[in-house]
């Protein structure tokens, strides 16, 4: 495929820091620019090769053939508002933001008659660890990447994005609705987040909680695994999804009630029924490997 | 340490099944004697190499030096019930309960003046799978092992319960009240492991959730890995822990609803507060390594 020129990273920490090494390793840019509102993550990046030079977002805006916003969703719009009035013609700006809707209405206000030029997508890739230390080559490899192209959109465009995604070895799926990918991912990935958050604080708001942590087994570390991500990039991600967030905690309310009065009751029978129907759910889940 | 000449393992599943295999590798038992309710696991377990022979729990009490009872914990009364009467003097019965005050208040009653020959513990190692084709040597390598030792017990049946399970390359603690052990494993365990249950329960109950599943990545996969366990086993963990685990769901319910209110009010500042704290408490973990 086409070799980008120029590409600019701003943010560039777990998800644009992997992305700029995983293009770098295959050869498809011929140099990367950082920008950010952090100086120590961009003097790393640097650093570490994961960009060749450090520039500012007005300045990244004129050089850039291919920008990537790759900061906490909340920093989107400040960004765009720097981006929009000077962005040429030809230059494609994307995302890998975790929520899309809010996104793309932040973007089409800010962006206007150059809303074709971004195209909105959203790599299915983490770490409990962050920032460009964190950083791998083949964070995407066999990961899905989901985007979300607007009618404004080129084909050519959402080509471009879409192939950048599978050089890092992910699946891309075109979706169009932005409000099926956000209520897909507050059910799949927000929601587990939020759980798994709220268990460790729910853990550390006991004195005997707190040391009970120390019995933990492999259970307790792979379902506490994701509490440990970024504070800042969560938040930002539940406020941006904030509706379909509200909506997924209310039907889990319902579903934690009815197993309180099964146990309550000591009801034997549908107790097992409805772990059976738990554990057939997770042994036919075969999305990736075990 | 001293051979066992006979071992009796009562269930030959994933943990009755593994200990056996991991003390035959040692070379420190002569002759393991199967028994259990399931003729098809017996049959598998003894193909597989996991027992020599299948008897009956009335036999197994009669030939065996040591009797470990792994089966699930609802069936640990009827099993006590036919071991009691025919136990030699001499002969040591353990368990593998995951729950502690409850067994050890049957085994009171079922045991009687046999009470000191009994020494409960719990291994604290699962997988995914169960029964005896998921049985591996090395479940136990190390994770922890919990005795929660009567003080009927004579230290030198205490002493070689331990040591059984150290040869398994497990690590032993020793915990006087069988409370705090229920307390610390309903907090650390058997609720995460109902709070992946209600989460799969959850997304199975709309159509719109289970077809994210398919969306799901390695966040999913491991914040839900541990749903897929055994819904025997674990359905009798909950009632034999029942008051433990109504206790944990009403203070989970209060940091749930404090979040709620959190996300309602669109409060960043205290999102990120209470983000944080859970991303610190999970990124200090060190138990295992991750």
């Amino acid at each position: 495929m086409k070799k980008i020129k120029t590409l600019g990273i701003i943010g560039v920490g777990l998800i644009g820091g992997s992305f700029a090494l995983a293009l770098k390793r295959q050869g498809l840019v011929e140099k990367v620019l950082g920008a950010g509102k952090d100086d120590n993550s961009l003097g790393l990046a640097k650093a570490l090769g994961i960009i060749d030079e450090v520039v500012t977002i007005a300045e990244m805006a004129t050089l850039a053939d291919v920008i990537v916003i790759a900061a906490p969703v909340n920093a989107f719009e400040g960004i765009a508002n720097v981006l929009a009035p000077l962005l040429p013609a030809n230059t494609i700006v994307s995302d890998v933001g975790s929520t899309k809707a809010k996104i793309i209405e932040i973007a089409r206000k800010v962006f206007d008659n150059k809303i074709h030029q971004f195209i909105p997508a959203h790599p299915i890739a983490g770490s409990h660890a962050s920032g460009p230390t964190a950083a791998i080559s083949d964070l995407f490899q066999d990961k899905n990447v989901i985007i979300t192209p607007l009618p404004e959109n080129s084909s050519e465009s959402v080509a471009l994005i879409q192939s950048l995604w599978e050089s890092c070895g992910a699946t891309v799926q075109l979706l169009k609705q932005a409000k099926d990918h956000d209520d897909i991912y507050a059910a799949v990935s927000h929601f587990p987040h939020f759980l798994a958050a709220c268990y460790m604080s729910f853990m550390e708001s006991d004195p005997i909680r707190k040391q009970a942590l120390n019995m933990g087994g492999t259970g307790f570390r792979d379902f506490t695994r994701i509490a440990a991500g970024s504070p800042e990039m969560w938040r930002d991600i539940f406020l941006s999804n904030q509706e379909a967030m509200l909506s997924q905690m209310r039907d889990f309310e319902k579903e934690f009630n009815y197993f309180k009065q099964l146990l309550e009751n000591k009801d034997a029978e549908q107790l097992y029924q409805w772990l059976s129907v738990a554990a057939k759910a997770r042994q036919n889940w075969k999305v990736i490997k075990n």
